[in-house]
């Protein structure tokens, strides 16, 4: 066999002394194909608009002189920035932050998860909560959603009653399904953990795209020491080239997540960068309301193609079930339009892109529907 | 008690799920304390040159046009620069990075250590050992050094083949020591390895300071595919603000990272400000011939005042053991000067500054040792 070979790589891979639970496993993530229409990330497809940039970029050139230093290992100010931005009475004690809320979730794992303790969360849901349970020795526990993958109050609160698990996520607007959760539900999960004390994750990653009125999960923070809420700035801020996640919780949760944190976690240029973006939060936030309004109309124009869209507040849609969704993911990256098979049998997920890749995907639908190549499953 | 006091928040942190590991655990990292001289942490204090700045100046705004997309999962351009970087006939393919070298040695052991397996070290090094090993539940041993720090090939093999570790990290220059660790003890520990197959990390952090003629580990790579080397831009390149570490390896190491790493772990504007540097490699690295004198001066004078400095091959010195190295330490941070006490019994560790910044620390210690402060343990 060639040595140089994947399979001969796959093979000296195999003679490494791989932990078990490793064994046979595929890296995470979307395939990274360049195309002109990319729709399949959750980005926020619109570049920062050039006041940003030139904020960021004087942020940046603020750390050089002392970039042979380490950063401030509790970026103080970021947090307290960010405490700004999140409102809610909240301050710099209450907030935490790493590169990508991937690393804030495993950090929570870290410290209130491991071996012999639980992580539940409601599939479909976002596929990286089970790989960082593994990641952290930490047993996954899928709960169940109804069949609108909507989550009711009475039913969370049952499952995990039942399941007794140490961590619970709850993502709203569910990724991949758009869903939204209202805070009867994360109440009713709260109080259901009041026996075990677990620690309850919101994950409001998109939540800057919810419908107007909806309420953030921060609302319910006062008087809930085990509650957290997790952010980032990869999506609405359109920002996912930054890698900064974060979240806001009692001030004992961060001083928990400082035990496992590894030092100087953020850069001095990571640092730079967010709070620069967060000065300029307007300017940046104020695509949104575009691209939920291309949301709607992703919804609107596949539901009238009869390819059953699900009610998102999320900036994507998940759509289906199809009657060959590997064809439709294909007859779309052929039209240079890439979106996400997420492994739903069945779906698609499509993220709301600018008025011109939404028309992109949407013309596209259409030809596929009248092709006969998108229709429904029978 | 007031619920905002110190007391009170670590009396509701202990309420918390915490881990059963880290009950009563403080966070890892030296005071910041902000005085003109900071020999505490082994940076280089050295500003960068302006032509580097400059350079990545104009990396970080090539980043800003599509920062609103995920970075490179890859981070493809990076890995070659530092494959160039380090010679010996390495690619791209033998190099992996993350935010800091800390990141690096985690992802290892959530790849190769974890619950049932073994970590082992040899202290006195580098405190964040046992850390990384208690983060990734992963049983840390110490192993053992002669009396003067050093490791000698026969002893070092012993050890290792008693103890059995699933990883051994040998650090060489050994941070806070200074002490080199010949390639012969090197190649002893990976061969008493074969029968166990563990993963052998040498953790060059400070290899460019060491010594003219030092040979790195990196010639032994060929034909030992469970050698690990680890390195950072920290320390010589002066990047300790940026938070990139590295490591080279047979491809199929980095293979079983990728199965741990979080995805999109490096920050677009982490590669670039990283990729800048590493072309202006020769600027950044300017400074370490005068850091090595500097390192050489702080022996020569702290030997001159009778408190037996170990030899170092990295860019600090340890001394001591003091009669009182407390008030040794407070004796510097009263003349502005700070330097680390590293917990090892009687004994100070100190970075080489710039010239100035070095006779800083040595005038102090010269009039502490004149006033009786600095003097040898009895």
């Amino acid at each position: 066999m060639n040595p140089n070979s994947a399979e001969g790589r796959l093979e000296r891979l195999a003679a490494l002394p791989l932990r078990e639970n490793l064994r046979g496993a595929s890296p995470y993530g979307a395939p990274q194909i360049d195309v002109p229409v990319q729709l399949n990330v959750n980005e926020n497809t619109h570049p920062l608009p050039a006041e940003v940039r030139a904020a960021i970029l004087a942020g940046v050139e603020g750390t050089l002189e002392t970039l042979n230093r380490y950063p401030d290992r509790e970026f103080t100010t970021l947090r307290a920035a960010l405490a700004r931005y999140l409102g809610h009475g909240l301050d710099a004690d209450h907030l935490w932050a790493a590169n990508g809320s991937n690393e804030v979730l495993q950090q929570i794992l870290q410290a209130f998860g491991g071996p012999g303790r639980t992580l539940m969360s409601f599939p479909p849901t976002y596929s990286m909560y089970p790989l960082l349970a593994a990641g952290t020795d930490t047993r996954y526990v899928a709960g169940t959603r109804g069949p609108d993958f909507t989550l009711r109050p009475d039913d969370a609160a049952a499952q995990v009653r039942e399941q007794a698990p140490d961590v619970v996520i709850v993502c709203t607007p569910n990724n991949p399904t758009g869903t939204a959760t209202g805070l009867d539900v994360i109440e009713a999960v709260y109080a259901a953990t009041e026996a075990t004390r677990s620690i309850v994750v919101v994950d409001e990653a998109y939540a800057e795209f919810a419908h107007t009125g909806t309420a953030s999960a921060l609302e319910l923070l006062p008087g809930r020491p085990r509650l957290v809420i997790s952010r980032t700035m990869s999506k609405a801020f359109g920002m996912a080239g930054t890698r900064l996640g974060y979240l806001a919780a009692a001030p004992e949760v961060t001083d928990a997540l400082r035990l496992v944190r590894l030092p100087y976690h953020l850069s001095a240029v990571t640092q730079a960068v967010a709070l620069a973006a967060l000065v300029h939060a307007d300017a940046l936030l104020a695509t949104v309301e575009d691209i939920k309004a291309q949301r709607d109309r992703i919804v609107t124009g596949l539901d009238r193609l009869g390819l059953t869209p699900t009610p998102s507040d999320a900036n994507f849609v998940l759509f289906g079930p199809l009657a060959d969704p590997t064809a439709v993911w294909h007859g779309l990256l052929d039209a240079g339009v890439i979106i996400r098979d997420i492994g739903l049998r069945g779906r698609l997920r499509v993220s709301a892109g600018t008025e011109a890749e939404t028309t992109a995907f949407l013309d596209r639908m259409v030809e596929l529907a009248a092709a006969g190549v998108a229709i429904p499953a029978p």
